[in-house]
Formats: structure tokens, C-alpha cells, sequence
């Protein structure tokens, strides 16, 4: 007896253009999209652009000749180990040095409880996986790191935000958001935040409000996850510690090398409490089997064989120029009615457009005016970010990020003539249009 | 007004051995288990201990010279591109070297519809997660490889076995579970098949069999998911063309690099049809962004600067001589009324004790007298393979399979002796028992 499904789901003749496997894909393929920092790659690689819109570390300011003694050590005198499987945590050493890495910022951990992951994303992939069951509730910052709803939406989680202003989330709408949730009987699994050099508001929670936040998470029974790769690149100001050091038990940290020295290597890292950090390595087991043992060994020696806290002192250095180059510009050129926040530290500064202006509508005109961002709509999981853009200062030299904000100093006047003259200026992508990104020219 | 959960929720004090999060997880993390192959890390690291249970490659036999120059060069000539992020799809250049390897096998592919990922583990994954919803069902071989099963229990697939002989899997028995399926009304997503040097049963799929498990395949409007790290490893006899090769429009097709180069640099890849392609690239995209681009470029200069063919024979001899180790110690040694398969590749020989024997339970004596395998039942779903034990002759020298196996013989014929005088061997695990692995002395 046959399948009557079958004649639907069998595929198609070859060189068919219609997908055969349409009626096969899981439900959470449905909350699988393109992002829109991925469709930027194309665009920022263009010679002509100054793109404002990758978040891509400066690794030409990386000591070429000291990594490339250390990759060879690694395979001369480590080779055997180096070059074979590893355990589905990480290595162990690598892990110690880890927690040294965590200290600097004041973090009190144990190697056993971290894991060793393919760049904090596949940390975030993990919490969801073992967290998340479809509609369940994950809370974010409201904008927050674009990648990071996608994978929320991969696993069907229902993504709310939380308000944010310059001092980061602000503790009341945390709270507020947590009772609307219990009231309406919806399962919340944790608070995504991160704290430090926000992607992509640029804005840091204060001391006193990491306090509250935690607090209102424990009062809750909610987990946080802590979201910190920028955390050492900080150019003005004093740390604040973070979350994980006043509550072990209540967070679960996500750390990086990608911006300290490389994204090349993809080693970044989760830590968490000791059943949970159980629970992410059977996940990163099915997985991936292991991370890359030979990545691991590299990153080891860089630590032991490298001065690296010199090094994130020479990233600093460079980062703080470019960041006072873009708010520099920001301050001498942008139109009244345009605000921004000011980065103490990380990549990022978010910009408000003023009442009526649509960045997401504006940015093929920026494009032609060869100037590239990434509009605010997709740091959000609802509709909002409209008037918003992430600029980016970590990439380009002082000199093209001041040229940049000059072109794009220019588009925002032309659309806010647009607007004064028509009412209206670039026509906004039509209400329901979840098209991440328009085409460009 | 509070949740009437928040008190079970509630995390507990600090240090406590209970999970305060027990009752957060996903129902997806309740599939998630420890792999025996992880278990056995621990004991096969033992000096003393002959290990044919890894299925690790003998990375040893790699030339580390050039190695060494290949990373080294990398970083010099390519290093502010290598250590930068990279693309979700994968380094276009490595995708047409991808598609040469595959040509050695007879597969004729476009770059653009593959996608590098983290050993083909990773593609495993993300091929289930894209296809798989609870409940669905994911066709194997019966046995199959151990972190597969992982895998699809991992999204909570109900995986079913489908019979094998020497020959592979049997297309009448195929084809009878499709049509048990239809008739149930069961959704069948994909069904795995692993045709060259099967792990764990060593066997390969004939070439008349794989015609009509395609056609089968093809009848019924299903997927087949082709995972094929060993075929380049043959060492007797004729290749047999991949399914891939029959059915570009009908067949996921896994490869990987861990075997004929190194698995420490987890580059593995799936070729799929272009609609599913996309999808894998967006799941990748929020598994962990992108792959080490270092790794990738590393690959991509040892196939273009490396006679890898060449490097290819040298294993194959190598492999060949310890294959040929252990079968002649299994002629030779093991006592009347124990099979094992004769694999023309691969790592593994897949054995069958004596009815009343219990290879599980049989473990701990075995590695008491100082040799390990990996009992049978690990690569079912279901509580079959008690019989059944994967020797593997990849790592140990040909001299030390020869000691492994003869202390083998010495457990198998003390247990026989056992199970003739009391009527029963080593007392097996109770039923129900699902712990993947004793404890070991």
C-alpha cells in the first residue's frame, strides 16, 4: 500500500526550479532567515564603500609573525595530539586559561564548568537547544544582536524585548515584562543580555543596575545569559564587574576570542553551572563531536607564549581613535534631530534618525552614495527600529570612517528634504514586509 | 502577581548538587545521552590498555613537515584574511576543491551546492534539524553509527533500523518499512546510510543494491542522507560509485576530510540539492555563524600544495596491513561459533559472540585483561547488539591488534566457559537499563 502523500512529495525531475522538499522541512526551518549581516558581506566588500556595517575586529593589527611561529609550533612539536580528535568540552588546558582570561574582568570560574564552543554563537546555539521548547518566552534587550534572534527563531522561541536606555536594560521593564509573562502563564526561559558595549547599541548596564537585573531574575527563578565578548575592549572608564561574578548560580557567561585576537580560529566558550554545563556538552556532542583540537592548541600557546594583555591594549589603543574619529564626525556634521549613543568600549554606535526618516528605506540611496550601515529593523524581533542604524567604527581607519559619516551625513539631509518637501521620505518597505534586506543596486 | 511555579523554578542555594533548572530544559534535552564513543576516551588512553574501540585515524602517519609550512604560510601570506570571519556556506575556493575530492569518487558537483560545516557531524545535525520535527521518523542501518543516533534523538526523531548483511543494508527490508510507515501514516524524513566500510559493521554496499535502494528511495518520495567519510579508504576490490552519483536530485551526500587528512581541523561538508542547500546554510548561519576560515585555507593550500593522492596510498597501505593484522588474528584465534564481517576499507569489523554471551556486560573483564571495544548495543536505538562488539584497527599497531585480539579470545573463551558451567555469562544489564556504558574497573 502506497503513501497517498506521495505523489506531493515526490521530488521533482532534475534541474527543476521548484523545491521538491517543501513539504518535508521541519517547522523550526520556517524561523530559519537570511540575516541581514550576512547579506552585508557583499555590499561592505565593495573597494568603493566605506561600510559602517560589519562588525569585523581589525586582525591586520594582529602580530602576523608570533601567530604564525605559534601555528607551526603547534603541528611541529604537538602534531599528534593537535591534529586528532578532542573531547566534546574542549581541551582542559585550554579551558584553565580560560578562567584566567575571565579573572581580568573579575570572574571567579573552575575549568570543569566551561566548554569550549565554535564562537559564542554556537554557545548561544546550545543554551537555546537545551532551553527552548517552541513559544517558550526568551527576553532581550530591546535592540539586541541580530544574530542571536535568529537562532532564538530557529528553535521557535517567542522573542520579547525588553527597554533599554543609556545605562542599559532598564530594571522596571524587566520586572513589568516578567509579570505580564507570569500573568499570561508563559514559560520564560532566561534574559539574553549584553552588557558591556551593547551589539548594537553601544551602551553599557551600570553597576547598580546588573545588581537589580539579577535580583529580579533570582525573584523570578530566571537564568541569565550573559553575552560578553567585548567586555576587555573598553577605552574610557572603569569595568563593571560582570553579572556572573555576583551570581554564579543565576548566569550562564558566553565568552570569546573573536575580538581579542580572532574570529579566524572560531574558539569561544560558555560558562555555567556545573548540570547545566553538563546538559551543553551532550548538546555540542551531537553537535559537532568536538571543536577543532588543533584551533585550541593555537589559541593555548598565543596565551602562554603572548603577551595578550599587551596586545587587547594595542586593540585599544586603535579602537578608541576610531571610536573618537566616528562620534568626532558625528558631533561636527549630523543634522539636529539626529542622537546617538557614546560607546565607552566594543564596536558600536546606534543612531536615532529623527521623527519620519526609515533607515532600512534610506539604505540603497546610502549604498549608491557609497556608505554602508545596517539598519536598526533587524536588532529586533517585532517592527520596530525604523529610524535606528548600527554604525560600526572597529573596521575602517579614522580617516574613511569620517568620510563615511560626511556621505552619510549627506543622504540623511536628502531624505529629510524629501520629507519636509513630500511629507514622506523614502517609500518604507510595506507594513508586513519581513524581507530582511532590500535589494541593492 | 507571581508565577505559581516561581518556587519549584526557583534556583537553589549555592553548591548545591541538585539542578535548580530540571524543570526549564527543552523536551528535546531529555534525548540527549552520553555516547559510549565519549565514554571510552577515558579507558583507551590507558597505556595499558589495547584499544580497538576508537575510531580515531592515525594522524601520526601525517607528514608534519609539511603540515607545519602549510599553517605557517597561511598566516603569513593570507593572515588578515584567514584570521577574519568568513562566510555561513563556506570558503568558496575549498567548496571547488571539495568538489575534486568528490570527483575521485564519481560525483559530478557545483561548489555552490555545498556547504563546508564542522566535520560531517555537523552536517548531520543540520540536515536533521532543518527536516526533523518531533516524532518524525529517521530511517538507519541496523546497526549505525553511534553519534548519528545521537543526533536525530537529539531533535527527538524515532529512529527505526532497517536490515543489513554482508551485502548492506537489504532493499526488500527497506522497502518494507516504507511501506509499514505509509500505512501507519508515519512521517519518514530521510533514511541514513552509511555505503562504504560501514561504521560500526564494515560492511559496503553492492553496487546492484545501490540502484535499487535509490529506485526504492525514490518510489516512496524520500530522502536519502548518504554519509561517506571512509570511501577513499578502500584497500581491496573495486569502488563502488556513490548514490550521490545515480541521484544528484534525491540524495543529501556527507564527506569529510578527518579521515584522509586530520580530523583536528573538523572540516567536513554536505552536497545537497540547491533548495535544501540554503536551507543548511541558514541553520549553520545560526549554529555558529561561520567555520574557522583559517581551517578552511589550511585545507585549501594542503590539497593544492600537497600530493594528498598520494598521502591517500600511504594510509590505505597502512590501514590495509593492520586490517589484514586483525582478520588473520580473528581466523586464527577466535574460537568456533563467533562471525565478523571482512571490510575492503575503513576502520572497523563488526563481530557476533556466541549466542548467551553479552558483550556490554562482558566489558569490564575485558578491559580488566587489558583490551577494549565498543559493545554492540550502542549503535541501535532500540535494545539490540548485546551479540555484537566494533573492533576497530586504525590506531593500534599491527602487533598490538595481534595482543588485543588474543587477549580478547582469552575473555571470550572464559566467558563461554561460564555461560556452559552456569547455564549463563556475565550478568547481563537489566532490562530497560539504557546507561550507555558500565562503569569501568
Amino acid at each position: 500500500m502506497q503513501d497517498p502523500r506521495e505523489s506531493q512529495r515526490r521530488p521533482s525531475a532534475q534541474g527543476s526550479r521548484i523545491d521538491p522538499y517543501v513539504g518535508s522541512y521541519a517547522a523550526r526551518a520556517q524561523g530559519m532567515v537570511a540575516s541581514e549581516v550576512r547579506a552585508l558581506f557583499a555590499v561592505a566588500s565593495r573597494p568603493e564603500v566605506v561600510s559602517l556595517a560589519g562588525g569585523m575586529p581589525n586582525v591586520g593589527a594582529l602580530p602576523m609573525d608570533d601567530i604564525g611561529r605559534i601555528v607551526w609550533q603547534v603541528v611541529a612539536e604537538q602534531g599528534s595530539t593537535a591534529l586528532q580528535y578532542g573531547s566534546a568540552q574542549g581541551d582542559p588546558v585550554l579551558r584553565e586559561h580560560i578562567c584566567e582570561v575571565m579573572g581580568e574582568e573579575g570572574i571567579d570560574a573552575a575549568a570543569d564548568d566551561v566548554i569550549v564552543t565554535v564562537g559564542s554563537q554556537q554557545a548561544l546555539d546550545l543554551v537555546t537547544r537545551v532551553f527552548v521548547d517552541p513559544g517558550d518566552v526568551v527576553l532581550c534587550e530591546a535592540p539586541t544582536y541580530v544574530t542571536a534572534i535568529n537562532t532564538f527563531a530557529a528553535f521557535q522561541a517567542d522573542v520579547r524585548h525588553v527597554e533599554m536606555d543609556d545605562d542599559g536594560v532598564v530594571p522596571e521593564a524587566l520586572d513589568e515584562s516578567l509579570r505580564r509573562m507570569a500573568a499570561e502563564g508563559r514559560r520564560v526561559k532566561f534574559f539574553y543580555t549584553i552588557p558591556n558595549f551593547h551589539n548594537p547599541a553601544g551602551v553599557t548596564l551600570s553597576a547598580e543596575r546588573r545588581t537589580r537585573v539579577l535580583e529580579i531574575c533570582r525573584r523570578h527563578g530566571l537564568l541569565v545569559l550573559e553575552d560578553n565578548p567585548y567586555g576587555l575592549l573598553r577605552y574610557d572608564g572603569e569595568a563593571v564587574p560582570p553579572l556572573r561574578s555576583q551570581a554564579p548560580d543565576n548566569v550562564i557567561y558566553l565568552g570569546s576570542f573573536s575580538k581579542t585576537l580572532s574570529p579566524g580560529f572560531r574558539i569561544g566558550w560558555a560558562l555555567a553551572p556545573a548540570a547545566v554545563r553538563a546538559k551543553l556538552v551532550l548538546a555540542a556532542e551531537s553537535a559537532m563531536l568536538s571543536h577543532s583540537t588543533f584551533n585550541q592548541m593555537v589559541v593555548r600557546r598565543y596565551l602562554t607564549a603572548h603577551a595578550w594583555r599587551e596586545q587587547i591594549k594595542n586593540f585599544n589603543e586603535m579602537y578608541r581613535e576610531r571610536r573618537d574619529a566616528m562620534l568626532g564626525a558625528l558631533d561636527a556634521l549630523m543634522p539636529a534631530g539626529t542622537t546617538w549613543t557614546r560607546p565607552d568600549g566594543g564596536f558600536f554606535v546606534w543612531v536615532t534618525l529623527p521623527e519620519g526618516l526609515d533607515a532600512k528605506a534610506m539604505l540603497p540611496r546610502a549604498v549608491n552614495e557609497r556608505v554602508a550601515y545596517v539598519p536598526g529593523t533587524g536588532f529586533y524581533a517585532s517592527d520596530e527600529g525604523r529610524r535606528n542604524m548600527r554604525l560600526s567604527f572597529c573596521y575602517p581607519t579614522s580617516d574613511q570612517i569620517r568620510e563615511g559619516v560626511r556621505r552619510l551625513v549627506g543622504v540623511i539631509e536628502g531624505e529629510t528634504e524629501l520629507r519636509d518637501t513630500f511629507g514622506g521620505a523614502s517609500t518604507p518597505a510595506a507594513a508586513g514586509d519581513d524581507s530582511p534586506f532590500p535589494d541593492l543596486p
